[in-house]
Order: structure tokens, then sequence, then C-alpha cells
């Protein structure tokens, strides 16, 4: 079984990107293969909506060569679930968003989550996007912006972690969440401490995005055609 | 990784449970072993909302035996759901819920999903339970009986087939359902080939149970406490 993961951050070292690779390997199943390949055309990061739109062409046919190349399944790399389900109607293989799988599993471990995010400014476009994941929208009841712009993963791990913990922190006083969702990709590793400091199961969307395309390929489920309906022009 | 699948039905036989055991391992990672245990003492099938009652003490207990035993996870075989939440106050490790874990994947595969479901009578009480299992309620948007009384999806797999088959048709039909869950666990194993008539995905919650307690373990994500406070004398 081989996935996909599409990060749609312009310019991404091989290097970094095998890093990521090996985090979200440890929590998965072995057998599985991550290959990680990030935007090469379009040179944004993700940040606001119209860098969405810019990345929206490559990230499709990302999407498309790796149906082609022989991938089970296509992650998006990115909480904002990039052109996921246009995706969905250009390939046959299944298609994950990391926000809508981190969402998806919330109601498994608690009533309640609040979302820690990255960028203050963009908490009204979150709480629109969140709608898509098909999760119930009373189930998120705050979001808490984590100080961490610039911040690598990997590079600035115990900085980011005091932060995440910190935004945890003003999130459990100030709103009724039981557990938290790390709303950035770039948070990833850190789930398993900040929980063990919180107290709370805390939702890390690229592992949850990789056991859920598992899911998906191991269950043989595709995308509903009648959903997203194939285009004759892919 | 072993997990211990709680089915509410009284006097299923040895073998039965294990030939159910082998299906739902088709789906899953080799790794883990699946255990299914029935109801022993409380001489009901989950029929209605009083027989849901009399069983919920017995489910408990059996959860709380299987923490003690080691398993890793339990799993609610049953699409209500009994006593969810109740057994997450019990026990630390992950509870799954069977009709949860199914209705979290549809939005993976589908904006919008019908349910078929085995008793008609039993519609309502099956639409405000599934606010229970945190998918945002518009995603459902039908529920289609299955004449499907006293077969068992073992011995009499070719007609349940056919009239799961039949309901799909309607549901596909009569709703804008894109996708289709199984609305009860004696369906069994059948959501491939029904799959592959309808041309929709079929979502099965069997195996859904099983993938959905293997990430919550391999992602070391337990119930929150905050959401499911510990009572003392458990």
């Amino acid at each position: 079984m081989k996935f996909k993961i599409i990060n749609p951050d312009w310019g991404m070292t091989e290097e970094q990107m095998e890093q990521r690779c090996r985090i979200l390997a440890d929590y998965t199943n072995r057998r599985i293969q991550l290959s990680m390949e990030c935007l090469a055309k379009t040179k944004v990061s993700l940040d606001s909506l119209a860098d969405l739109v810019r990345a929206g062409p490559e990230i499709l046919q990302m999407a498309i060569q790796a149906e082609q190349e022989g991938y089970d399944a296509v992650i998006l790399y990115c909480f904002s679930d990039p052109v996921m389900e246009a995706c969905r109607q250009a390939v046959s293989i299944p298609v994950v968003g990391a926000g809508q799988a981190a969402c998806l599993l919330l109601p498994a471990v608690a009533y309640h989550g609040a979302l820690l995010v990255a960028d203050q400014n963009r908490i009204p476009e979150k709480r629109m996007s969140l709608s898509r994941t098909g999760l119930a929208s009373e189930r998120i009841c705050g979001y808490e912006p984590v100080h961490a712009r610039g911040l690598d993963p990997i590079e600035h791990r115990g900085q980011l972690k005091k932060e995440l913990l910190k935004a945890g922190q003003r999130a459990l006083e100030h709103t009724e969440a039981q557990a938290l969702i790390l709303g950035c990709l770039s948070f990833l590793g850190l789930a398993e401490e900040l929980s063990a400091g919180l107290m709370v199961p805390v939702i890390d969307p690229g592992p949850a995005s990789v056991c859920l395309a598992e899911t998906l390929v191991c269950m043989h489920l595709r995308s509903s055609p009648r959903a997203y309906p194939p285009y004759p022009h892919f």
C-alpha cells in the first residue's frame, strides 16, 4: 500500500519531507509506504484563500499524477483540505483531507473539542470551512491561536511545544473543550506530549489522515461517483 | 494489539462469533487479534430501547472485564452504540461504537448518505440516535428498511444480499444518497458486493469499527476524562 502526501507549501527540501514521513510512519502500519511531494511551480505557502486558489491547479495535477503512478490514496497535507472535492472528481483512488480526517476523529474520544490554529486572523474562515468536514458544528466549541509563526516543527520543536501548551491551556480554561485538535499540519508530532501535559486527547491531523487513508483502502471504499462525478477531460 | 468485540445479542454460538471475526479480520491489519463475546446473562437481542436498557449493565461489565484482561480497545457490535458513553467512563482504553464508526466515515467518500435499517418501526429512534455520533445531521438524507427479519448474514447470505440490493436501489432512487451505510451489524460482509451492484460506496459498520479502534490505538488516543469522567466505584 503506498500513499502520496501532497504538501501544498512550495519549496520544502527532500530532507524536510522525509523527516515528516518518518514521524508519520511511527503512527501507522509498517506495510504502508509514504511519499511526500510539495508544490514545485506555484510559489506559495497556504496562508490565505488567495494562496489556495493559486495552488489549486497544481494540487489537482499532482493528485492525477499520483493515481497514474499507482498510488493507493492521496493525502492533502493541509488543515484547509485544499481542493479536496475537486481531487475526488479527478481521481478514483481515495482522497483524504487532513483537516477532515482530524475532525472526524473527535467524536470517538470526546463530545466537544477546540481547534488550535496557526493564524488568529483566519479563525472566521476556519469556522466556515469546518462545515465541509461533515462534523456536527456544535462539536467544535472554540478556536485558540498559537503564536508560532515561522516555527518549524522539527527545528524549533521545544519552542513550538511551549506555545502549543499555552494555547491548549487557554482553550481548556475558556471553553468547554474536552479534547484538542491541532489545526495546522506544522504542529506535527507533538500531540502525545501535549496530551500528557494537558490531560486531554490531542488529535494530530497528519497521523489522522494516514490512518483514514489506510481505513478507506482496507475497506475498499472509494469516493462516490454520485457525489463527485468524474469530468471527461481528466 | 487485541480488541474485545462485545456483541449485545444473547445466545450466539462460539462458531458464529468466530465466523464474524474471520470476516472482520479480512478488512484489517493481520497483527490485530479479534475476540467476540456475546451477552451471557441478559437474554435479549437488541431490538428495542427496553432491550438496550436491560442489556446495559452486562455490556458495561464486559467492557470493564476486557480492560482488566489487557485488551487494547472495546468495540460495541451494534449500530445503536449501546451504553457507549458509560463504557467510556468505566474504562480507560478506547471504546468504539460500530454505528458511530460507520457514520464518521461517510464524509470521507460522499456528501450525503442513506441508512439501510433492519426495522422500519425504529427509524424515528435511529434518527434521534444519530445526533450522538457527531456526524452533521444533514449528511443523512434517508432511511430505507430492509426486509430481512430472521436472516442470518452467513446462513442466508444470498437472500439477505438480494433484500439489501433492493433496499439500496430504493434509497438511491428516492433520496439524494450518494453512498449507503449498513445500519445493522447483521449485514456484515456484504458491502463490497452491494457497492459493485449499486455503483456507490457502501459502508459496513463492522470493519469500520475495527479500523477506527486500530486508528485510536495507533495514535495513542483515549477517551477524554473531561468528557467521560471516571466514576470512583468502577
